[in-house]
């Protein structure tokens, strides 16, 4: 059985892999506060530009959206996000156990829109309501769709003028990244808060890199991770891994491969069957005759979405650095003989 | 400058880092529910015998502590603890942000007694302040000392009659584990509520090994740990890193060897400055005049604890799987020499 | 200007500042332990029959559902309600603020209905997910309607087919108490596992007596009490208010009075306007043109609920044991002679 | 029996409820944006003179406590309190309840000092630690002693150096007002960052006026206190009973009346019992053997603080503006006679 289940299902890139082993016997400081860190933290300045932000590196994408979006909302202040959002539906209620509601709409194509923000906004009357302080967005999206530049650019409008933090969860940012018209890092560092760069989902054995831009978020966020259990003692594994993705294109070439990968099982796929909001990134979501999806899951693994009706379902399927071009073709010669 | 600041200056113990690399291509399912995780469940019951707790892998001590605790207690209790523990002074309040009071009295020895627990039971009266409804130790002792079979079954049995869990936080374990008197991990499972078997300090890049032996406890902590933010995606790293540990006697070698590294170290220091607490443990606590400390501190890294006086210093040193013998004769030399 | 903004822009119903009066001077010992509240507790068992619930007195009602809500959730899971719910609009996250996700659907006249539950709990499908715990209903829901004996009968079914708690906000329960089909106090009793007998809105100065059925949901609660600062000190205070609430008839009779109110206006608004859901509650919700709105703003005060176009708005009115009933007259003839 | 237990034993002083009769049936719009509450809130400004201090009326003191801590800190931040403080001991946890620990050192004379300030500020030292950021004294401490002006200056400028926030709970205050070197009120508002005017136990039936003096902690309270379940509906009682206290001098005339009744016991008792803290407040310490103590008990409720040894108790006897001089009178002859 071969898995497109998901992007992390084996361990790291073997670059990544390389750096750990080459690197493990030196000594470092804990807890973030070494040369490896300090060495990713400049690869990234470096694809920033001008901007001075701080950079932290985590474990997770559930504790980095947990430890962040507490750090920056008053008790009283909530996050927008669609009811799509990676929060709102598949972290358990992590970000409502650090006190806070999420305030969502429909998703449209995957994605928050600036008219979703400007309802919510409308809505918030007055102090018996929670009020609407930062908006959600991930890059590339739940539903493997993405934000354009000019996209971004206009939802960043709209926070900047209902005085609205913006966050970008970037857990596949990589698969963006590379793809037309998607800002780039750069791009995305001047049209958001703060965003992460996902590592786990991106070939390292784990860790995000929290990009904070805006100044007044950045104070004590040390003890906030601190505080939320998501300081790594060996807190140079998550540098070592994050310079190896980031000092020269590693990032990005994996995003191009396992767009690639995506590219070749998407083509084959919609010849038969209709694909859910056709996305250009490294997942697919297509809509499967039953008998035809357990002739597939003979052979490889793929994840349920929806029962669409008595005989017929949404899946996915998720291609990565990992991913074997030999299971790709196979996959699309059954799915050519069903 | 060689470091003596911790057990986590490091990456992993070779063969650690051998059974991360031999896994890291293929491919299994996330968050936990892997062969490898099974297999070091299967290796942690082993060494239990009879009993059939419940195994989670976590990445972090603190994440740990909190996780655990919080999923234990209603809204209104609350945890004992001795002043100088874990939870209490070094984690920057994260068992409080999940809602719960720490209780504590001044340590004896590092250690909480029994004495302390009666007294802090007798203290509450009435639903005007926290119930206590466990008690938090650690083996070994923030102060290097560890508990024995005898202490720890006597807090056991206090804890029992007043309706205590008992939570050992193991984050150092081995160390303790291969000293006399010290329970064995079977008899730990059997008089504890809960325990964890650090990784972290113990050789893996990082890891902690929940294993829950109350029945009680044990419903829904999955969803407890994706609440907290505390499930890693490549849970499989957990399982590679703890089963290569704990299948054969790694985690004891360790242990061993540790132990032994600290014990060359406190021989000579002991013949010059006076110890604190003497421990047998990889923990060595001593007394220092800041001149001394002045040259040692030329070669060497050590974690200053407290200013005793103008003139005195006490320093702590540690020793680990990566400890280097030659810079361990090194620092002899050089204090025999000051 | 007369108010017809909400039910508490008065102080108490003549009787109930009577029996506060009378006891003014005698003393009791305090936080609810106190002679009254056992009498009010006794006038609620009396009325509800074999069942013997623990009875605590609180002062409002975004208090009562967050500390009671709080009580009976685990760390990781949820409550259910539509999403028109007090707990999911007007309470400023008081229920995310103690750590739990509000699981939400369209309201069905104001109300949560059989299917929206199941659907709900058909989505949870792991621990990547907060488990539903809890159902949320008020009795009157905020859009003026009430469940009948038998829709909540049938909620009660599917809750504790799907092991979900049925929790029923009666801030303004004497308004329904009185109307056709709708459960007495003893058949809610039987049909929910909590339920509160709102004050505030019903002729009290504050105070929500919340009346706890399922036994597995009242241990410690007092404890509860304090730990959310939800226990009053002269908590005599609720005891005597809802004594004399309750001893008699006196909470039906100020329901069936404002009931009464409404359906004058009612009566008179409904030949001019299109009433939105009209309700047989003291509530009234009422489409008008925005011309005839301001006719009626110069003399009485209204309630603005939404914007329906450029030149409607629905507004609501509402009714109370104070209603002056010439102020009624008064509103018709006005409405009349638009 | 006559009850010493405390200063909430019966209702409102009668001019407070005369005050809620006489407007009883005024309309008034809710929530504390009421006429009322702008009256009180206008007596309180004129008392305090050139200083525009936010005001706010909430329930109760463990309410207040625990909503304007959690407005005022980060996650990661502490308060400091004496081991006596309210906060750390009769509040069943309801600060951590909002995440946040309370580091304590021993008290003095029931009052925390410059000096447990700056040992704990100093014991900080980085991100693996709270960082304390508040400092809470009681005016009346629970000892029933009090701060002079002298004493508040101090550690206000103690607090202004270290970056700290002051915040008085005056459950008490007004028993401290009239005592000589204690503080005014306009005092007090110059030398901390915010206080609380108790009423509860001050001759209302229940309130506490918040007064925050520091600009940098008015935004947002009013959400804070919704997201706490601490805003009452109908407001207005709070501003009705605290502009009858405060706006001539009935509050400090109830503060005159139990400090002499507390006055007249004390010197009856000092003659044959060792007084603890010898207090000038409405609160008494004082150390009886237990034959005594039963006999007392025949006639009178008191409360029990400690268990001294086996034939000793420390007890507490509370007068208050309700205290009955016959029964004090009553009191003293009968100890006289034991």
């Amino acid at each position: 059985m071969y898995s497109f289940l998901n992007d992390y299902s084996e361990g790291a890139h073997p670059l990544v892999m390389d750096a750990l082993l080459e690197t493990n016997k030196v000594q470092s400081v804990g807890y973030g506060m070494d040369e490896y860190c300090r060495k990713a933290g400049d690869a990234i300045y470096k694809r920033i530009g001008t901007l001075a932000p701080d950079i932290h590196f985590l474990v997770g994408g559930t504790q980095t959206n947990m430890t962040f979006i507490s750090h920056c909302l008053k008790d009283y202040q909530a996050v927008i996000a669609c009811d799509a959002g990676h929060i709102n539906v598949h972290e358990t209620g992590a970000v409502e156990a650090t006190g806070h509601k999420i305030l969502t709409r429909e998703h449209q194509y995957g994605k928050v829109t600036v008219e979703m923000i400007e309802d919510i906004v409308k809505c918030q009357v007055d102090e018996h309501m929670v009020e609407p302080k930062m908006v959600y967005i991930s890059q590339t999206t739940e539903w493997g769709t993405y934000y354009t530049l000019s996209e971004l650019e206009d939802i960043y409008a709209c926070c900047q003028e209902n005085d609205l933090y913006l966050f970008m969860d970037g857990a596949r940012l990589g698969s963006a990244l590379v793809l037309e018209g998607a800002p780039t890092m750069k791009q995305i560092a001047q049209n958001v808060d703060a965003f992460y760069i996902g590592g786990t989902k991106m070939g390292a054995l784990f860790g995000e890199a929290l990009v904070i831009c805006n100044d007044d978020l950045k104070e004590g966020f040390r003890y906030q991770l601190k505080n939320k259990g998501a300081m790594l003692a060996k807190g140079r594994l998550l540098g070592v891994q994050f310079y190896e993705l980031l000092k020269d294109n590693l990032y990005e070439e994996i995003g191009l491969f396992e767009n690639k990968m995506a590219d070749k099982l998407r083509t084959a796929l919609k010849e038969k069957y209709p694909l859910y909001l056709p996305s250009t990134t490294n997942q697919i979501f297509v809509d499967l005759p039953n008998n035809d999806l357990k002739e597939i899951e003979k052979e490889f693994m793929v994840t349920h979405m929806n029962t669409l009706d008595k005989s017929h379902t949404r899946i996915r399927l998720v291609t990565s650095w990992a991913t074997d071009e030999k299971q790709v073709d196979k996959f699309i010669e059954l799915i050519n003989n069903i």
